[in-house]
């Protein structure tokens, strides 16, 4: 691997993978004019651009809390965290601090709404594009120093575009099994099919990736291609919350060399990495994050960027997961030729991102500087893993669960926990049968993200030869959903259409972002009552 | 006509209209999971989004001039103006009022942060979505009941979702000879090109129009079939400032209904349509804004909206010139079948807009109310009508000009202003021969937007035979913008490209908005200055 010092090396063309219409396109005609607007002491009567005069919003202000308002420490038992959560679901708790930013700069450099609120070139504000060029250096440590940092308006407006800067109607992306469903659906109105590859407990299998390239047979393909395009989300696999390690990543990367593949990381969830779930019975430490900001930096899963020397990644990032989804804001990091190629396609699109999301998130990143926004990302992990830990005790409580180490499929390599029906006190409830005693659901505590993914083990439903479970899958996610329970079905994250003759489970993803603990338990109750309901008196 | 009472005609069938892609285009996997999102007591663990209680924003402000801020008179003479400008330049003086948003809603259909800032449906906040589709309702008034708005992310992002969800590659794009070139360069992504029609001074001509479709033979346009589609900037048409009456556009339609032709109406300057210019020496009157809010409304050039009875119009509004570019926040007015289509669209591409733009508009148009913004617009449009006067203005104080009513081009049926040299005095300066006695460039005053076209008639130049207009257009820019003076030249607004061996004129596009007095007036003599050396000296 290259030091991040070195540039790309220029004998790695990467251009052929841009689409037909990305090669012919044209830089904007309005590129050259803008690039004189700065010259000092120039009038200029050229562009379409309303006077600020007339912009309304005179100053805006936000009161945001604190960088360090979470804990790095919380305690192992949830009883006493519940009270935590009450503390910070009321305002008054809240610690808080703000800012103003005006209409007019007093200092050059100043964020202000004349500016901000302005046009402005399709890479957006120079003070957000600064704080985000150092933050991906620091963090993320690309391979080669030339990488360039360009912002879009949230990681599925970054996908689409790398969808049409660099496919073709008719190519073919490489995506998990199991996937972010509007990221394929994204690939539609570009004439792109995904190509599933098979998972493991990592996420997507660097064997059969190999597989998938090495066997391509256009004609077995309706014609198409050998991919080069590759979708992955890493961090915190959307549905099945896996975290792709160094070695993983660095085993795809080679691949990726051999096959002359782009990959495109969609790492939406990168700050949400997690310690390994305990049992609540085994659990007496405190849940924490020890060291400083730069052991909390250090212990993350490497980004794709970090193997780069070939320039062939491009990142996605999202304040989405971080600060808020509506600030439409993230960026991509990649090499200058793709950069340059996804600014071309903004100019006519998005333009720049919104002037008040930009200028809001960041007065906020300045406010709190690098070591606050670190400070705030290393609580914020820990909120999501309480969040995770409580939901499992739930299901502990709630379901037999029995710990194993799982050995082929999406489970894979880890610790699987199973889980039974409860045997009910006194025999009047209880019912026979194998479906009652048989593993009815398993799952892998995720190491990232905001996701369980429930494997259902409907081969143990009576009614499974006959129904098919793909229709069984929906039938229970209705039972949940008339018990007041929605999770998502998991046929939807298939890359390839789910076919109900097809043998295999059911599956659901389950989120424990948004419920507070009463109804999370309430949720898990619900869940085990219609679990037997279903699996007993279909 | 229909009454506005009366739902669009299902026998006009436009789903032809559809691209390929947009035809095949399945709806969202996740619009099904997030119509359940509202059932009440719904314990949702379905969606990947975030708990609201990590979103660093506590509150936002906002500081926002008050709708009465401008005035709806300015005096005639440009001295006094002045100072009004100076007034209003000075913070001190502005009166404002403000808003606050919180994170929680104190009551239900509160703005609020913790819905603002979270993932919504691509519709975006509802708020918002209600001010909208009344604003359309009263000020638009569409020929049919059963229309729909739909946010989008400003102007060129709604333009980028018409052409994908209505253009195959390989179409054309009828438009005017000259036109927004972004809107231009936005068309070759998708594999689509320009088709000009002619113009005069109300913009598109109806009867070249017609011509065009008349004649269409796809053998002469290298197998391209007759186009759908049209693009149009009715009011203040960029870059020839030209606003389009009820009568052409009704021409215009009638022409669309007999060749099955969609209309896009991109129409960011509707609000900054203006009275006449009066020259100064006859101006006594001061300029002013009479009636009341109904009777500004009424006054306005209608919409194409008002004359579809069948639903062929998708009306592009935009807030970035009545409140801030910044917000890159617009919509879509069009029947329910497109505004499905392009709905499906943002939900792959752009998403929701920013929440933080939308809850800023939405609370300042929630503040200010319906006529509250509507007196905004009306004290606008004279803000953008006295910056023009006093360009103009500037123009006959540095040329000598001339009134006289065109016949033929662009500038057809209106009264144009032909500009010469001055003599200087003494003979000391003064340089003989053709050019600095006849016509050096002309002008049409505008009557919307923030552009003067001038027609630079270079035919009078000496050298035009060696060099071509198209080197002399970009020979006169470069000396402009050597004297610090830029104006956009006009070759890059035409529709096909400009070549140097075709006999014509050359162009400038000045924009009166960004400048105050002091450099409009300096700019305008440089001008002057920079014409006679080159039409003299060269």
């Amino acid at each position: 691997m290259l030091e991040s010092e070195e540039t790309l090396p220029e004998a790695v063309d990467l251009s052929r993978h841009l689409s037909a219409l990305a090669r012919a396109r044209t830089p904007s005609p309005l590129k050259n004019l803008q690039r004189y607007m700065n010259k000092p002491g120039l009038i200029s009567m050229a562009g379409g651009t309303p006077n600020p005069m007339y912009f309304p919003f005179h100053t805006l202000s936000a009161e945001v809390l604190e960088k360090d308002a979470y804990p790095l420490e919380l305690p192992a038992q949830s009883s006493s965290f519940s009270w935590f959560w009450r503390l910070f679901g009321s305002k008054s708790a809240e610690r808080t601090t703000s800012f103003t930013i005006p209409k007019y700069p007093l200092k050059p450099d100043d964020i202000n709404l004349a500016v901000s609120l302005q046009y402005s070139l399709a890479t957006g504000m120079p003070q957000l594009s600064k704080v985000i060029r150092e933050f991906t250096e620091k963090v993320y440590r690309p391979a080669y120093s030339n990488f360039q940092t360009l912002v879009h308006t949230g990681n599925t407006d970054g996908w689409g575009k790398c969808v049409f800067t660099l496919c073709n109607p008719g190519d073919g992306v490489l995506c998990s099994e199991w996937t972010y469903p509007s990221a394929m659906a994204g690939l539609r109105p570009y004439g792109v099919t995904p190509v599933p590859v098979g998972m493991d407990s990592q996420g997507m299998s660097s064997i059969d990736l190999r597989r998938v390239l090495f066997e391509w047979d256009p004609a077995a393909n309706g014609g198409m291609a050998r991919p080069h395009i590759i979708y992955t989300v890493p961090v915190g696999q959307n549905p099945t919350g896996a975290t792709m390690g160094a070695i993983r990543k660095k085993e795809i990367y080679a691949i990726c060399v051999e096959y002359d593949v782009v990959i495109v990381e969609d790492d939406p969830y990168y700050f949400l990495q997690q310690a390994a779930y305990v049992p609540k019975s085994e659990r007496v430490k405190e849940a924490q994050v020890s060291g400083d900001e730069t052991d909390f930096v250090a212990s993350l899963a490497p980004s794709f960027l970090r193997f780069d020397y070939q320039g062939r990644v491009i990142r996605l990032d999202t304040f989405s997961k971080t600060v808020a989804p509506g600030s439409r804001l993230g960026w991509f990091t990649c090499n200058p030729m793709f950069a340059e190629r996804l600014e071309r396609q903004s100019e006519v699109s998005s333009q720049m991102p919104c002037g008040f999301g930009q200028a809001m998130v960041a007065s906020l990143l300045l406010k709190w500087q690098y070591p606050g926004y670190v400070r705030w990302l290393r609580a914020l992990h820990l909120q999501y893993q309480q969040r995770r830990d409580f939901m499992i005790d739930c299901l502990w409580d709630a379901f037999d669960l029995h710990a194993s180490v799982a050995t082929e499929g999406v489970q894979s390599g880890t610790v699987v926990y199973s889980a039974r029906l409860k045997t009910l006190k006194g025999s009047l409830n209880e019912k026979g049968g194998v479906s009652t005693r048989g593993t009815v659901f398993s799952f892998v505590p995720p190491t990232s993200g905001m996701f369980l993914w429930f494997k259902l083990h409907l081969d143990a439903h009576p009614a499974v030869a006959t129904v098919g479970y793909k229709q069984l899958e929906l039938k229970l996610w209705m039972a949940l959903l008339d018990a007041d329970v929605m999770f998502s079905p998991g046929q939807m994250f298939s890359a390839d259409e789910v076919v109900d003759e097809t043998p295999g489970a059911g599956h659901f993803r389950v989120s424990f972002s948004m419920t507070d603990e009463k109804e999370t338990k309430k949720a898990v109750e619900i869940f085990a009552a219609i679990m037997r309901e279903f699996f007993t008196e279909f």
